[in-house]
């Protein structure tokens, strides 16, 4: 039974994503409108740039009055999909004091205002969805929040920004230093002219925020998540890494404590081991892995990014929130009801490989032995390996926290036989 | 804000799924209040055998009269873990027309009787949600029907039973033979007693039927589906799998046709590259591969079975089920509006591995190859090897219809220097 009157969505931008939004609106509607139960009109798109020609999307409805098109009143859904703070913030705020639902693809204003704008959505009976904020097109934001709904999710672990992985996986396969790896990604269009958000962990951070927050049904704000980017991972490193049978990722890492009581998230590159799942994830592939109590080791693998891969995500949600209008409902909201504390990173508890310069002479390897054992750090393996005077020191510890191995990593810079420390890595997924 | 009045659930079957829906019930009772809004009540669970002893349930809701307690009124959601064809058939109508809406994780009902049972659920405006009879904790029912549901899947392939991937696995990493296989996953409990169901593909069939109806909007029955068992693969497929850089899968595989007019859903054991994220599922776990126009290539991957990750499906449905109660609304139903026919097994297009024994002398090739022209199927690879008089012939094709492909081993057997068709296998994911 088809409603004729259409339901009307307003884009906000129209860049990369955007366009495709509207192209597959137009392609596709006669599909979309049989899914919804009504058809969706595209009614109006906001630019910063009019004069731009825009392939099969009206010309009239191409406004640069972002604010006047979600304050028209008859507006169903808002597609926001201009990215950045403000003035996307205030327009959904706007729009669903206007009577609107909203989809959105901003992770970094719903990493820094979730709170805010999900209790402005509540306050007015209006939707918030934004599946195309994490990991493009891969289906995560929706199984998290419905799909798990029953369970209890115990950690969240995956690579989430493509173009880290990009450059990881050429230094990997090619053993191509980090410059070079990111020049190739600059020049395949895989990392930005600026490539800070994405190479020094921003971006992954603000992911991880909305992650941890929906899985573990508590607040997780930008600030609470540590954050180490991957400019300093070297080939050395990786040569470390095969030696142990691991490769190295940036990973996005949202953990609850052994006593439930609190919930950790953080983004740095961490060795895995090659037979786990997510080492094998190349290119600028995103996946995910889910450990829940009852589901048990889930895994979502796709495009993390990309015009299509995100515009598919956001329709996916435009979908259900017409759907949601027509039936006078609203999807499930915001869920943050355990009120779960974010401990800091020194409360984090992991392994970790640490290559250290050493003088090669008798009793260095007890002393850094000792300084480890001072700290409460147990040692799995140690590689010793040295000629002409230097040496070099290879430490792998057992599970330890993070707060303990800075002390350990203190007090070697103290040893007059330690040269240097070379490089501290994590050990994940074990 | 939290309504008082529990909602109340009755619990068909205290099985393995069963006995672990209502003991998450219990111990996590708070955390389900909490996301759905309101309470939820287990208030009866109807069983075969009411003497068994059943740990964390009330006896006094304990009865074997099923029947009456689906027509009780008061019951919100009935949750139907029975599995088979009846009466749980008769239970769910039952349930919808007493007012319950129904979660349910039988994949063989819902791949025999889906249509009738969605038609039921919507003539009394109740929900009919079943995550659990696919892949298990696996979200892939939800993220097809609402992530996707902007996008346009054309092609589902996937490992959807774990027994015999188990089996498969076991053959691939032992070089064992099927039977050895088979009795090791027995002795595991990977297997049951009469293993017909999974190692014949009827599992697997069901769940393609219930795949592909959903991924491409249109009705598939069980009968539409090709099924192929996996009792005949051999450790020297494998070898030869090997040597192709391929290992073997069951695979259940829903594909839309080139032209977009037709689809078809198919189970049988199949080469795939070592190289495809597939080839890479271990032991009894299952995944899935989805193709969408715009999302690209998606992959979810988890436990396929077992009481707990089940129970996970389950529950996240109960949630879903319950929330959609209070808000007054139901869930996206049934959608199979498409009415896109389901092309017979014939007309699959794809790749072929043939090994054939052939009398050792000059000529049979160019016999052979004959063969292949007369049929259009173009062969990409032949090597022979040959010893005593006996030799063997290994083609693989480029890609052919599956019609195509039976003209040509019939017509192979025609000939006298074709001692035998060894195997026949299909080649995917490249």
């Amino acid at each position: 039974m088809m409603r004729t009157r259409p339901l009307k969505v307003a884009l906000l931008g129209c860049g990369v994503v955007g366009s495709e939004v509207a192209r597959i609106m137009t392609t596709h509607a006669d599909d979309l409108a049989a899914r919804i139960g009504a058809p969706v009109e595209l009614a109006g798109v906001a630019v910063r740039r009019p004069s731009k020609v825009r392939e099969g999307i009206d010309p009239a409805l191409v406004t640069t009055d972002a604010t006047a098109l979600v304050k028209r009143g008859d507006i169903d859904v808002v597609v926001e999909v201009i990215g950045g703070i403000e003035p996307a913030r205030t327009l959904i705020t706007t729009a669903f004091e206007h009577g609107a639902s909203v989809v959105s693809a901003n992770k970094a204003l719903l990493a820094q205002d979730g709170e805010a704008l999900h209790a402005a959505a509540a306050e007015h009976g209006r939707d918030l969805y934004y599946e195309a904020a994490v990991a493009g097109a891969i289906p995560l934001i929706r199984p998290l929040r419905e799909s798990l709904a029953g369970d209890k999710v115990n950690r969240v672990l995956g690579i989430v920004n493509g173009t880290t992985n990009f450059i990881l996986d050429k230094m990997d396969s090619t053993g191509a230093g980090y410059q070079e790896a990111l020049d190739e990604a600059t020049a395949l269009g895989y990392a930005e002219a600026d490539p800070t958000a994405d190479v020094e962990g921003f971006d992954a951070a603000a992911k991880a925020a909305i992650l941890a927050g929906i899985a573990f049904h508590t607040r997780v704000r930008l600030d609470d998540v540590y954050r180490e980017g991957m400019t300093e991972v070297t080939a050395a490193d990786f040569a470390s890494a095969k030696e142990m049978g691991c490769t190295i990722k940036l990973l996005a890492i949202c953990e609850r404590a052994a006593d439930g009581q609190s919930v950790t998230a953080r983004v740095h590159p961490a060795m895995i081991p090659l037979s786990h799942p997510l080492a094998s994830v190349r290119g600028a592939y995103n996946a995910v892995f889910v450990e829940a109590d009852a589901a048990g080791q889930l895994m979502f693998y796709g495009p993390g990014a990309g015009g299509s891969p995100t515009a598919s995500a956001v329709l996916g949600d435009l979908v259900a929130v017409c759907r949601n209008r027509l039936g006078g409902a609203t999807g499930p909201g915001d869920s943050a009801y355990t009120q779960l504390p974010v401990s800091p990173m020194g409360d984090v508890v992991t392994r970790y490989h640490i290559s250290l310069d050493v003088a090669d002479k008798p009793g260095v390897l007890a002393q850094v032995a000792t300084v480890f054992a001072e700290h409460g750090v147990s040692i799995d393996t140690v590689r010793q390996s040295g000629k002409d005077g230097e040496a070099s020191l290879v430490v792998v510890t057992h599970r330890a926290a993070d707060a303990a191995l800075t002390g350990v990593v203190d007090a070697l810079r103290q040893l007059d036989t330690v040269r240097g420390v070379a490089s501290i890595m994590r050990v994940e997924g074990e």
